[in-house]
């Protein structure tokens, strides 16, 4: 079981303050032959006419060194993209981190630029006040 | 200037003796604000028909944690990618590796299959012969 990102705990509750029900903490998926364990699935229920919104969602807090673990979140998210796509295409995969990370680091134009090509969903959470502050889609 | 990987050497040697000149190590790309580093930039005349081929070499021995670093290799790829493309679009990037790895992680169905999905040219080399013995295109 990989050891859980320090700011887990927080996007948690965030999340189920949000309306959001944790369905699997970590979520699992099988795909060609090896084990994926992006931190959290979860669902909510909207409006009918849209059913189920489904997410699983990988926690950086990025307090190491920005670039080398900022290239590692990508590799890493792309994987479970394609994993959780043969798996469950209607779940969307989500990149969650703090605020204080998104402030330091998620405003410098090629890291925008990457996760605009990427088409990478971001979730910012203040990990103190345990709320969503912003849904970057 | 990053630390070279240890393999950077005999990836030279075996590029040249397949006939591409070496244009640059490193080769640099300012994108977005920021330098960008693939290791190698390599150019080779090949039948007139075909014109100029030019390639940016990213070059990774993967001795460590194969999971870490295969993440960080998709990451950092996909960033070289995006920035060569806007500088330079008629130069392909390319991921270089030891036999060694190759035979150790690259036939595992996951990683056959990510380098399929992201269309990531990798190149072999047989680092004590010095010898190109595989180009997966």
């Amino acid at each position: 079981m990989p050891k859980k990102d320090i700011i887990h705990v927080p996007i948690r509750s965030a999340l189920e303050k949000d309306g959001w029900q944790i369905t699997a903490d970590p979520y699992k998926v099988i795909w060609e032959g090896k084990t994926y364990l992006p931190d959290l699935g979860a669902e909510r229920v909207i409006a009918a006419s849209r059913g189920t919104e489904k997410i699983a969602v990988e926690i950086k807090s990025f307090l190491g060194d920005f670039n080398i673990e900022f290239y590692e979140a990508l590799g890493q998210f792309d994987s479970y993209r394609f994993a959780v796509a043969d798996f469950e295409p209607q779940r969307m995969v989500v990149l969650a981190t703090s605020l204080v990370a998104w402030d330091e680091y998620f405003e410098m134009p090629y890291v925008v630029r990457i996760l605009e090509l990427k088409n990478i969903p971001v979730l910012v959470v203040d990990t103190a006040a345990e709320i969503i502050v912003k849904w970057k889609k």
